[in-house]
């Protein structure tokens, strides 16, 4: 199958960052920085894909997959990226937490071929 | 603050499973039978808590945190998850990818406590 809105990733290792959020109701700017933050990721060194998705409770999870530390690292300090964290931390999100973790196993489910 | 839509997870080392899915339009027990998985794999050993949700386009993404390894192996051969595992495959995701990865670092938005 191929589903884009699944990430697709090569045979571990490799890294996770997983943002998990709550959002304000300043939705001012918002979409376009996510938008252009999707975008701009892609085009990172060592940028493998993402899985993103935000319920009607307000709970939402972006799971991107990277090389190694030194690509997270490095886009971590992305000039643009940095100004998005910066508002995002002021204006958008009332609650985060991000973990950074290092996938070991990957398995799809039985029947279909990785997306 | 206090939300328990947030994992209240420890200083990492730690484990996160990944599941992300599409579910078929198959609802026949599924609501019940994620219920009781949510209820039985906080009572499994090692168990640290879980992220999810699911989005309008029908992406799922559910991170469940564990001590180690071994917590995650006997909750993935516990024998009522097992059932649950083999019906899902067969009825409830029309596709799912899993990722253990070992949490290396983690973090929470300024300005406010860990949930």
């Amino acid at each position: 199958m191929s589903d884009s809105r699944f990430a697709s990733t090569p045979a571990p290792p490799y890294y996770a960052v997983m943002f998990t959020s709550i959002r304000t109701a300043d939705d001012d700017g918002y979409q376009r920085m996510a938008g252009r933050m999707t975008e701009l990721a892609a085009q990172q060194p060592g940028y493998l894909g993402v899985e993103s998705t935000r319920g009607s409770e307000g709970l939402g999870i972006t799971v991107s997959y990277w090389r190694d530390l030194e690509s997270i690292s490095a886009w971590k300090a992305c000039a643009e990226h940095r100004i998005a964290q910066e508002t995002g931390r002021r204006r958008w999100y009332e609650h985060y937490e991000v973990r950074i973790a290092k996938v070991e196993r990957a398995y799809s489910s039985p029947g279909t071929a990785r997306p």
